[in-house]
């Protein structure tokens, strides 16, 4: 093993087949899948709600983990992407945790500005659909329902596409 | 247009490529990726705490939304999973969600039983790593800590593997 493979500041992350045992070891090993990145979830910090969810890549998750603000990768756009770079609603990140198989990455977040979703709303999940045997009672069970207002107006923040 | 295209109590989902705004639609048409899946993320419904990310085919999610327990496609394992049936901890789903552009689902949840992880810990992110500019003033910045003790023995739950 070179000293190259072994955590350090710069580089907290253990090659991962490096690692006996994933699921209970205190050696950070994210699995990347085969386009190189992570499922990453953002919480609010204090709510507790869940923003947004996207990817990082190994880039992204150490600029997250050295600088404490998120990045991450955009599939869409192919590029490395500070959220909030655009809107100036930088996610400040408080805490970082991996589970148990170090597949998926949670981090809890302080969002400066009003919201974490490009349609205006704090978060990207604000559209729920009725769930479970009583769904039938819903007033449209097939129908999303919006569970939030905007909180601010994306063609100010964002531009007019959105 | 179809009839078997629209969405009815037995199905609920909407092909994508018959809907134009997917960000801002009443209408669910989740994006599975190239293996037919699409992540799902579990919450507690009364913590708010994230237990556990899994991944859904379209019939773990239909299964999901008809029964109100949470089906779950194992990718490991090549199968549908009703989260659960070894532990005995279901999941009932108290609310589903989707995100802006819907690749993403998530899941608030009662679970019966002490956990959602097999290693014995309520959350299968029970470790978290030091983040940010002040991380090197941490005990260990490049080790994972543990955020909580197990809650069940999990060699009692699914056997001596664990």
């Amino acid at each position: 093993m070179s000293d190259s493979n072994q955590p350090s500041s710069a580089n907290p992350i253990t090659p991962r087949d490096q690692v006996a045992d994933v699921d209970h070891t205190d050696l950070f090993c994210p699995k990347f899948d085969e386009h190189g990145t992570i499922p990453a979830i953002a919480t609010d910090a204090h709510t507790g709600e869940i923003l947004m969810q996207a990817y990082m890549n190994r880039e992204a998750l150490l600029k997250t983990i050295e600088t404490g603000n998120a990045w991450y990768w955009s599939r869409s756009r192919g590029k490395l992407w500070l959220k909030g770079e655009t809107s100036g609603h930088i996610q400040r990140v408080v805490e970082l945790r991996t589970d148990c198989d170090q597949d998926s990455i949670w981090i809890k977040v302080e969002s400066q500005g009003a919201g974490a979703c490009h349609t205006g709303h704090r978060s990207c999940y604000y559209r729920k659909l009725p769930v479970g045997p009583d769904r039938s009672s819903a007033p449209s069970p097939n129908r999303l329902v919006s569970t939030e207002e905007r909180a601010f107006d994306p063609t100010k923040v964002y531009g007019s596409k959105h």
